[in-house]
């Protein structure tokens, strides 16, 4: 086993989950921490999870030189703190370490590439629903897996094997996708419309916007957009998604994306990695794609306009 | 002349801008109010205009009965008042009035000649900025020009003439237009994508609109698509209006379009008639038009929903 401790970079609803899960399985984990840290520090983490409910006492840092490096990083870190990830992962890492992003959206695992070598980059998509309640308290709604691939053909195969048996150790369903920017294309067909349209209408649920027959019509043609995009970028989705991930979203009752919660919140919402970067794609092959540039001018001034408050 | 009584419908800063000029050249208008009727009926109407500020006494009702018919009624209402409407005008119109709707968009005529006959029907585009401060106070800050022709080419021509010298008498500059439909598609090259954006945007300046790359990249969008719209249906625009437009409002300053006040004031916006009506235009003619349908799918979720508050 050459991953000997794991340090886990954003402690949100889903750092704090998938962490949790390791460090009860008996894995050295480090959280670094940033607003919470007081709070889980005294009293722990609390999961509140369709799988069973646990409390766990865990391994704080708030300062990411005494969380000194680690074998394997996880990023869950919101796409929008990117300073806050240059400036912390090159001091939690070696050069030998291994480092896998579960961040949302497209462009994160070059980011990552400007302080680590490619060939030490994971790829990751999770689908979990899960919540922050309060400080060391995440609510845990549904799924929960993972599917993940290397960044780069380089990545020696063995540290795949061994961090898909860390996952499914601690119980958590960790799939190697067989092409992580098809991974990364398949998410968007979610993301960008559910998460796109409730933030650019203030924070509405996903069963409000399929309900709402305009809504859903567009609901629809950002799906056909980010098939499109993909296909301009040599990644061949298939029009069936566009029916299942309606019918899933349909399923998963009155849902709060995390951008409308973000929005909600008065929080910078993750346009970039979700809609700016798939757009920019699609655009760069001479691709068109009107709804999800309305969404992108929409919520980059939102976004513009919250970070000058 | 014919016109021996005028009775403005719809009271807000338009209505109460124009209705009030006419009154103080000496016409007989009736002024049917709803909810400023009291403090107006009391301490008349004050407007600061670019043009020279006055203060005038006026005649106020608040019931329709009372109003009596006129020989012309203005109307002033936003396109959300349809039922209003609809109820009020058969109230103040004879076989022989004539009725000029200065509403926004698209079908106000249609709707209208459902109460009276199309030959009786004029229909015009106010370009007046002007706003309520306060019940019976109007500030009109720029423009005030109208422009109209009639519905139907049953339309008594000398009926026009009377109106244009009614207005020009009046201190208003008051143009037939060479075609109604065309007059009307021009004024939605500005309506849909400043009203429109600015109220999705939950009441944001055209200033901030055109200063943001991605929204000015759409509002150009949204242009053209108008211009595809109308061309649809056999109305031919020029594509330089869209530089025109960009431009005017540019040199106009912040400035806060109506169905941004809606929106801030938790109103009802005229996204039928400036936005859905257009649309439904296109698409009627096999054009699809993406960015207005994105606005529209946004707008009327917003309505909707406001609306069962």
């Amino acid at each position: 086993m050459s991953i000997r401790s794991i340090t886990i970079l954003g402690c949100g609803a889903l750092g704090l989950y998938y962490g949790s899960k390791l460090a009860k399985a008996g894995y050295n984990v480090k959280f670094l921490l940033r607003s919470d840290y007081n709070v889980i520090k005294n009293k722990g983490v609390k999961i509140y999870s369709i799988h069973g409910d646990f409390e766990i006492k865990i391994n704080c840092f708030n300062d990411p030189l005494k969380c000194e490096v680690s074998d394997l990083v996880i990023i869950a870190l919101k796409t929008t703190a990117k300073e806050y990830l240059l400036k912390t992962l090159p001091l939690l890492i070696s050069s030998s370490s291994y480092v896998l992003t579960l961040q949302n959206g497209l462009k994160n695992e070059e980011l990552i590439n400007s302080v680590i070598d490619a060939s030490k980059i994971l790829g990751g998509i999770a689908f979990l629903c899960s919540v922050r309640k309060e400080p060391g308290v995440i609510l845990h709604t549904a799924y929960g897996n993972i599917k993940a691939n290397a960044f780069s053909k380089k990545c020696d195969n063995t540290i795949l094997k061994e961090i898909t048996d860390l996952f499914i150790t601690s119980g958590i369903n960790f799939e190697i996708a067989d092409s992580l920017p098809t991974l990364k294309w398949e998410k968007l067909i979610w993301n960008v419309p559910f998460n796109g349209i409730s933030a650019s209408l203030g924070g509405v649920d996903t069963q409000k916007i399929l309900n709402h027959p305009p809504l859903r019509k567009i609901t629809e043609e950002l799906m056909k957009e980010v098939i499109l995009g993909a296909q301009a970028n040599d990644i061949f989705l298939d029009n069936s998604l566009i029916k299942q991930n309606i019918d899933k979203t349909l399923n998963m009752g009155p849902y709060m994306t995390s951008m409308a919660i973000d929005r909600i919140k008065n929080n910078p919402i993750e346009v970039e990695s979700i809609i700016g970067e798939p757009l920019r794609a699609a655009n760069k092959k001479g691709i068109k794609l009107p709804y999800m540039e309305h969404l992108y001018a929409e919520l980059s001034f939102y976004n513009e306009n919250i970070i000058k408050k």
